[in-house]
């Protein structure tokens, strides 16, 4: 656990960097939507489907290096969904990270824009290494569809839709998992398939990776809700209990936070026991998976 | 002109099936999501967006079938575009082309989704002929990254941006400018650079195109500028004079409309110019050209 922490922070930091070269303000263009965009992005993330997709693709042999536009891609995907999820006319949230949400900060029509750029700015970083040769432009092509896919309205945002109409109603354990796998699930799992797939394993060892995934995807969010209710207000880093309060359904408010944690840390054995079927050096991956459910914000 | 009107819906009809195939609802996945995704899609536009990129990857031998995914991207960036740009904390506009905006049918929060649903599903699509061999991974990374600089902070997202910020001050002519080429001019422009560059034309001519798709874009946003103040209401499907009456700054305001119109077929001229440098057949893009500044909606 501890040793995931310090592993975690040596990839934040070239994480960060590089984030910082793909977003840098561009002369010539509106400073203000640049301002947006990094105002999100660098609001303290952990960084984890970029350390998810760097991971994955090191398995196979991928240097950082190479990886690297990808991982910042997912990142920024992962922050668009932040930033727009926030709005006033979406979960309404002030806070974010600590700090005033983008819209609290730069008003409503920026935070749609820093959204808007931050997506479109994933996909022209995605094709960065086709043109340079760095990846097979076949492989970045398989990459790229999978993460839009993943991302899209069989994905993500169909998460974020199932998830508004439910709202304040009953919900079944159907649509429950359904907005889970969808919300957050697709893009943790894209994180770890869009690596495994740029670094080119192979059609059994892509079945098991995939496997991985989808269970440390799912584990990630029912460890959200249960950390929406347990958790140090301040290193949550926003208000607590907000998921009960806007009538949302969680796991624990489903199944209780005891059961909860046990189906968790379930699908993190199924998990690392995907894992052992690879005969690759997949620790970090076991590491990662287990920081998932221990983590305490 | 008559002509163009023919061939264009000829166009419009064969890229309306295949934006129906590319948004059919996915089962298991949230119903709404689609509905309001179509309903913006399908609301009449002209379809010159991917209209120009078939022309322009014809002009260089390739036929629309293998074209057809990048120009129905196109149109689903085009309308995310105006989805957003419609929300009560952009433009606040009700009606577009006849109809209520996305929002006003679906509430903001679909709203905000579908946009976010059509930009994704835009590179989803992009993605499809590199993995199925039907145009070469190099040629189709070249044109995603290239439509997704055109549509970014750099481009179209600047463009809002800067017309956000700029609204209700005084504007310098620096200023329009940039917001047109950027706003509008920019996605016209990759339209056609897209689809020269899915064809494998060559650099010089590359070259001459550019300049056709830059004259073309902004002649397009001066005309719409124009239109505006002059369009019969219920062509125009939306309020008219409703950029001036939010303070917002345009050719005609700035210039006049006579001086606007002039500059406008200034462009065109310039825009054909550069196709005469073409050794193609370049006739379906000088009618294009031509078409721009004489429609009446």
């Amino acid at each position: 656990m501890k040793n995931t922490v310090l592993k975690l922070k040596s990839f934040q930091k070239s994480i960060d960097k590089s984030l910082d070269r793909y977003l840098a303000p561009e002369p010539g263009h509106p400073a203000l939507i640049y301002r947006a965009m990094r105002y999100s992005v660098f609001a303290g993330g952990k960084r984890l489907r970029p350390a998810l997709l760097l991971l994955s693709a090191g398995v196979f042999g991928m240097t950082r290096q190479k990886a690297m536009p990808f991982a910042c891609a997912l990142e920024m995907i992962h922050t668009y969904s932040l930033i727009h999820d926030d709005l006033p006319a979406m979960d309404n949230d002030d806070m974010r990270r600590g700090r005033p949400t983008c819209h609290k900060k730069f008003g409503e029509a920026a935070a749609i824009l820093a959204g808007d750029g931050l997506l479109t700015k994933a996909f022209e970083i995605m094709m960065l290494p086709a043109l340079k040769q760095a990846i097979s432009p076949e492989r970045a092509a398989a990459a790229a569809y999978m993460i839009a896919r993943a991302a899209g309205a069989a994905g993500m945002v169909g998460g974020q839709t199932a998830d508004m109409e439910n709202e304040g109603g009953k919900i079944t354990k159907g649509a429950l998992e359904y907005i889970h796998r969808h919300k957050t699930g697709a893009l943790i799992s894209a994180s770890v398939m869009s690596g495994t797939i740029i670094a080119g394993a192979g059609s059994t060892e892509k079945k098991y990776m995939k496997k991985y995934s989808e269970n440390i995807g799912l584990a990630f969010q029912i460890t959200d809700d249960i950390l929406d209710i347990t958790a140090d207000e301040k290193k949550l880093g926003k208000t607590k209990g907000k998921d009960a309060a806007a009538g949302k359904m969680t796991y624990p408010a489903l199944y209780g936070p005891e059961i909860s944690r046990k189906k968790a840390e379930e699908l993190i054995i199924t998990a690392k026991k995907n894992l052992d079927k690879i005969k690759k050096d997949t620790k970090s991956l076991e590491d990662l998976a287990d920081y998932i459910t221990a983590r305490t914000y």
